[in-house]
């Protein structure tokens, strides 16, 4: 409806639309938020491929094509594309079905899972099939976020310990790292203490401080941004000054130098199998996760994105991920916000950012050899521990016990059974549970408020009422749920009541009456004729009232119907 | 709420309500009664063990204690409970999975399935999950039996032939029966065809016929429904007189004689986890056309049953048939209504029901061995065939395009791929179906219809608004399925409106918001505020308002909450 407008090549080009206007502001805008990012983005890369189980330099791969393709085909002017902390951890999950971390094999499959999900989005965009992502709801993606970045958290302490550790949850983690502390390395505890706590200051302390000092904002902002770069450089020359590859640091080691590889999925029936449900997921979450950011930043510039384009763009940047050896990608949080308070104009800014990493990767990976895992370690664990707010629980608490129930499910099964059981329980669990509601709704009945035209329910408000007209409200749509539901309550309510001659549907709440409710609608009318009562509606919605007229019901009905309930009490009054 | 009267005794036990005034006449109405339900179940419940491919004597077996548990359990007082068509088949497709028809392991399956059914319906009646049962809606239902029906007479055809065949959907039996179609066995054919249209007769054309030669109505319905016990003496006569089974007619055989053996469910782990879906399945179907039929029957009478002790009565019955030698067992629609013409007034009339049919266990054994099989597949036949009904796919395409959905998925799966896979898909489709209305909803801008304080869609009503007010009626529940949805409408609807002051979200139609609806709400006011307009609801209801005042929200609104629409417009056009 929205965007019919727009030719199908531009719907489908978002750059054809943008491009046309760009000029020199636009690109002295971008080049400098691709600078920032590009800082941002080289230790984020390096350290979620490490999250992910893959070699360091399937990150900086991630973070190349993936993100012009991006540009070409994404709405969004300020998201930031390329390997996140959630996708990285549910890829490690994933593909550690599947094949033994450190193989070509486990490789091999993030790839292929990178090319499925990138399918899935792109099939989803053609279909416009973007309303499925809001059946995450906040309260759930919350609780997912939160326990996700726990998880991770905790799967890094590993690398700050010096320990081997391994698990896809909570217990596993905690129980495999208790049973390896007795491996602890000094030096990298040393190296992985100091990391974090720096990163900690720097995100905090840092900027203050260089405003303090006279700075500019937005040099300050800049500077603060480039912490986890000044971590990995002296970290990286300690290392390699004293040695301490020697004294059980672990290093990144060898990085290949050069552009991406040009890779192709595993077209394997077996691999798809049993990849494919993890990348439904991957894809959706990746989505509501990019789309959430993407229209929160848009609505800061009286922008718009289109939900249903960007699964092609993040489509095409997992397909472009998968044909040139990276894994996994989408928007994320924290490094669109910078890429927008940069003052990155369009998604070309995603484009020169793809440059900066490609000559990293050609110029600076002989330099990444002593790079400790455990300064990387340290750059995620900042970087989660952000994301991971427990105040959603007082929230839905407060508000709303079935919303609590929904988040408090997605945490402790997420932090039980792992993201896709979590995820998983908390989207079924909601919908059920709305479900629930609307299978007992609420039914009010209502009297007139004095002096005005207006009916309310009759326990909360003063009202007047006759005794010969009942008037309910039913506050739900009527469908198969509480088609029966309805014909309870009514019978009840009318039984042993002599003076009733008329009860009154108010339908302002109804928005739909489905075949099974009409049926139950047809039942209360025959059985209210057999006691001498005449059923009225009053209210009935104009898609309704449509619909009904289609039906033998409208003619069966022993009453009428009013355009309004104060006109049917005023002529069955009278 | 309802039947907190009851003390907790007399809920679990209704016999011990309905004891209290038991009477001489209503032991005569149910003597007579139980006398004309017997002769009807002796046929029938041979009929529906030979169709879920048992023995006959289980038949009989399902018939007598656990129409005894029912007369103590069960809330109705006209449900014939008993072997019914659609479990038997249902049984059929579930125990077939295990064990071979004919075997000794099948028949336990069965019994297990029973138990297993018993105790699923027992714990949903104790947690008074009775509910669930409203999310098969009527078009699923109807859908269900009108292919199941299909599938049951299909399946007979091979009794009719003589021939064997096999297959749980209607693709396989129909190709088997082509198959075996050389086989075919004339003396088979010419009782079953006979038998059949005899029956239809009786069905359609003996009653008007007695009726016209003087008898009585109600002899006149005794006679007609004594029927198929007619073609049971005459066929039996016949094979027994010419040697039939010599000549490829296939016969009952030697039925046991005596009252039911006492059996014990198996209790192993595998066949309990590859019967817990199919008994989840055959309890909840079997529970709802038990409560569609004694609900109807008890509203004639002004009487009520209490659905979550129908579970419980239900639960009982398929227990007693597990430990007697039974299977699957629930509340027949056309025994049922046999009962209650026949002038049931308690449960006890399914207690001398019981007596009747073991009675004939001790009696009539022995004469059912010449009983051919072609004449128990003609009787259920003529009684499947009248639950075929297509008309609900006509009557739902003209009212409701997703209920026709749901229908016809039913209805072609359960033909394509059996009976458990056609009913999970119809209820799978029909909430995806509903989730996905509810998740684009019809939103409507309202103005003031002249001359009333009543407010109607502009596009459809001749209403006067004011350009700086905007009033827009979500008909909908606000919840995460939906709260992007109306955040894009608005943005949409407001961009580029100068004249625009106010918006008032008019709630009549919000039933619940929900936590992701309440952020939404809360973007859109600040968005709002951005813009210079404020933001107003009108018409809240008391849930919806008791639950806002727990958040930051109403605090936070620019503008103000109104009672009713037009004391909102009345105090912002001032």
């Amino acid at each position: 409806m929205r965007f019919t407008a727009l030719k199908p090549f531009e719907r489908y080009l978002p750059i054809l639309d943008w491009g046309k206007t760009y000029n020199r502001d636009a690109l002295t805008n971008d080049m400098v938020a691709a600078v920032i990012v590009t800082i941002m983005l080289i230790p984020q890369s390096l350290a979620y491929a490490l999250l992910a189980g893959l070699p360091a330099e399937m990150g900086l791969y991630a973070s190349i094509l993936p993100l012009v393709a991006y540009a070409i085909f994404g709405t969004s002017r300020a998201l930031a594309v390329g390997p996140v902390a959630v996708v990285s951890l549910m890829t490690a999950a994933a593909v550690g079905n599947l094949a033994l971390q450190g193989t070509a094999e486990y490789a091999a499959a993030a790839i292929t899972l990178a090319f499925l999900s990138g399918l899935i989005l792109l099939i989803m965009g053609f279909f416009r099939l973007g309303f499925l992502a809001n059946f995450l709801s906040h309260p759930v993606i919350a609780g997912f976020i939160t326990a996700s970045g726990i998880i991770i958290a905790t799967s890094q302490l590993k690398h700050i310990l010096g320990i081997n550790a391994s698990g896809h949850n909570l217990a596993e983690l905690v129980h495999s790292i208790f049973t390896h502390l007795n491996e602890i390395s000094i030096w990298t505890l040393i190296i992985g203490v100091t990391s974090t706590a720096f990163l900690f200051w720097v995100r905090k302390g840092l900027k203050p401080m260089l405003l303090n000092a006279g700075l500019k904002p937005r040099m300050a902002e800049i500077l603060a941004k480039a912490g986890p770069v000044g971590a990995v450089v002296v970290t990286t020359l300690v290392t390699w000054m004293f040695g301490l590859q020697n004294h059980g640091v672990a290093i990144v080691g060898s990085v290949p130098q050069g552009l991406p590889p040009l890779t192709v999925p595993k077209f394997d029936a077996d691999v798809w199998t049993s990849l494919f449900g993890s990348a439904v997921l991957i894809s959706i979450i990746g989505f509501v996760e990019s789309v959430s950011v993407a229209q929160t930043l848009a609505a800061k510039k009286r922008q718009r994105i289109v939900p249903d384009q960007e699964l092609i763009g993040l489509g095409a940047s997992n397909i472009a991920a998968s044909v040139s050896g990276g894994y996994p990608v989408t928007g994320g949080f924290a490094r669109s916000v910078v890429n927008f308070d940069a003052g990155a104009e369009t998604p070309a800014a995603g484009a020169f950012t793809a440059i900066g990493i490609a000559l990293a990767a050609l110029a600076l990976t002989p330099l990444l050899f002593f790079l400790p895992k455990a300064t990387l370690a340290a750059t995620i664990i900042v970087a989660v521990l952000s994301l991971v707010d427990f105040s959603i629980l007082k929230t839905t608490w407060n508000y709303s016990k079935a919303d609590f129930a929904a988040v408090a499910a997605t945490i402790l099964l997420t932090l039980g059974f792992g993201v896709e059981t979590g995820v998983s329980a908390g989207v079924l669990l909601s919908i059920f549970l709305f479900l629930y509601r609307t299978s007992r709704p609420h039914i009010a009945e209502v009297g007139l408020v004095p002096g005005t035209e207006h009916f309310r329910n009759i326990e909360r408000h003063k009202v007047e009422t006759n005794p010969a007209i009942l008037t309910i409200r039913v506050d739900e749509n009527l469908y198969f749920a509480n088609a029966r539901f309805l014909e309870d309550y009514l019978y009840d309510r009318v039984v042993g009541d002599c003076d009733l001659k008329h009860v009154i549907l108010m339908c302002s709440a109804v928005n739909d009456i489905d075949t099974s409710a009409l049926e139950s609608l047809e039942a209360i009318n025959h059985r209210l004729q057999d006691m001498g009562i005449t059923l009225h509606l009053s209210e009935v919605k104009g898609p309704v009232m449509d619909r009904l007229g289609r039906s033998h019901f409208l003619h069966d009905l022993t009453g009428k119907v009013f355009l309004s309930q104060f006109g049917a009490v005023k002529e069955l009054s009278a």
